[in-house]
């Protein structure tokens, strides 16, 4: 099992991602959340209802692959905990997921609607459209097996679940959180550019350039 | 009647609420106000036309349950007092109210039209549409009376009235500012989701379910 | 002419209204001026093309009721600063002015269209439709013409320039601040509701009726 | 070749610009770069995927004219170096460029549509309207090629990129960012106006009395 010096760093980090999520506009109140893989049997996850100003290392709750907190006396993970480790134990290349309810890209998720690549900033970072995935209820494996099963055979590292928000991933929570900054992002101007005409696709040769080089190049 | 130091607590929690409204930018100027029941027979509100950044703990104004204030040289209260005391007189489970010219509710309620109950946040928080209640003019019982009626028969917690804006209640002020937050956030996102066509329902089984599970089992 | 003391106390005010301006989100970058009335010979006014963080009490220009600087020495005043000057010398009850490009406003400028009375906080601060003036070019008289010549015949303290922005007078500079930032958000708040519809429209007794309270009873 | 003190004074301008750039919201997490002139044979940029927090005037990089770094121990520059290279190389009168993929620019840019010239501060920024140019890949001369043949023969500091966003040029790299911070106030203005119905257009003669009003008289 990972070492307490590690799981400090960890908890500390997770802290971190959840007040850049907030300074980044993606989530109000208590909504929204993200997790971090600590080993192959534990993540970490915010606990359940806290407001962003309460949230500290100490309060990230650690849960095994089932959703169920390690330690008795934790506080209550939150609600989506099922539905982030339906996604750790069926992605051993996950390392972080972060769920949002954020407005643009929950705005395509009302409609059903996946947002076109039709930028690329998004051939860049999500290397196609962004998909939409199933209606699901909270509370069991539903939400993540929709998440898991519509990533499936996308490069995106985002889904929009229907009528609910946004599902991100990535090889890191902080990758997750830059997906879902992105996500947002690219829903708010593909969003604006319709409102007044369709905007211009990109051909599929130079999506797939621009995802190869900016997966292969870009960043230090 | 409530001891000097509970007294305390209540108002310096309604100037921080006040602060919460600022930051959420839910309000401007002086616009917008929050009040907290003391007790059966008195309630707390704003002062009315103070600047946000002047509202103090003991700015705070402490009104008898016609509106009236107590003390002979406390501040002059919001002038939304009356609508918020006709509240707290017919609802004995009402700890606290809120009101707002949010920018995305408002526009709602200048149409004259409820919120569709299309986004699952919004099932949970509000358990169905959000509705719109009657124009009536400030200044004496006709506001209060509309929030009343038309949330009478609704599980929402928050009511548009007619070309006005946004009034909420909570069984504690905090909660009524949540209400409010969640309010303007479902309110935008429903909006922008249909200015590019029809948000899909959510059928009426999921939505019982959802608010069932959020009103009871989220949160520590 | 005002002494020293009262001279200091303005520019400081002057000075701080300016980041209220930019902290409401209404000016950018340079753009955006507020006045303020000394005496019934001269004005402040903000410096031309400073950023807003370079702003300090003693930046501020002192001018005659031609625009013109009164020290020598002083910066260059706003290119605005014939309009501001038009307004004072045929506007006696104002004291203060304001411009901006907030966005909104200067959207419904653009379409050469006034903004509706459909919001009991319109009625409350502008007392029916905020107008819309013509076309004018900047240096000379012709903008602050258009400027009091198209407030005349409303009460509204708020005028949009045709393809250009806003103005906004008041009894203070701190008023017309006020007058420049509900604007933008009257605006906004029309502009979002008719979007997906037409905004109910208010009766013109209703209208007579907030606005009288509003001017009379708000606050302390 | 530059003096190291000149050098660390420009350091610490861009450093400060970038700064600029996301406090004015026009770019999230990695997205977007200011560059910089130093001399007739270098500029310095952004370094490759950094977040802004962690961006210091050492971090910037050093650059020849061929967009190579000058110091083998140096960060890796922007991967946008070969397009700010390509217009430094061909315009001796611009000492920065900015690149963002600001939201209602890149929107307008989605589109393939430019943005017509109807307020007066457009005029007196971009003295017309604000062109866009073609689809280009990133990694060689193809997008500096395009900003360059797009902007010769306008007057506009600002051009859109089809697809992808924009690029600003200035005679300094403030005003680059200050052309930057406009074009999206512009774009933004603009869009909103014209999704309630057509803004009016702006006389030519009057457009170019604006612009070189501005560009000549504003300021100190």
């Amino acid at each position: 099992m990972t070492s307490p010096a590690v799981l400090s760093d960890v908890r500390r980090e997770l802290a971190d991602l959840h007040q850049a999520l907030i300074e980044s506009g993606l989530v109000v109140w208590t909504a929204g959340n993200v997790s971090a893989r600590v080993d192959d049997e534990h993540f970490l996850i915010k606990p359940s209802g806290l407001a962003y100003e309460e949230l500290t290392p100490e309060s990230m709750v650690l849960c095994d692959m089932d959703g169920e907190p390690v330690d008795a006396d934790a506080l209550k993970p939150s609600s989506d905990v099922f539905a982030h480790a339906y996604v750790y134990r069926h992605r051993a290349d996950v390392g972080g997921v972060v769920h949002t309810h954020s407005t643009y890209a929950t705005a395509w998720a009302a409609r059903n609607e996946a947002i076109p690549c039709v930028l690329t900033a998004m051939a860049d970072e999500f290397g196609g459209e962004i998909p939409v995935g199933p209606f699901a209820l909270i509370g069991g494996d539903d939400i993540g097996r929709g998440v898991v099963e519509t990533l499936d055979g996308h490069r995106s590292p985002a889904v929009l679940m229907r009528n609910h928000g946004v599902f991100t991933i990535g090889g890191s929570a902080r990758s997750a959180v830059k997906a879902a900054v992105m996500c947002e992002d690219v829903a708010r101007t593909v969003h604006i550019s319709r409102q007044l005409g369709a905007p211009l696709p990109i051909a599929q040769p130079d999506i797939d350039s621009l995802y190869d080089r900016y997966q292969n190049v870009y960043g230090q």
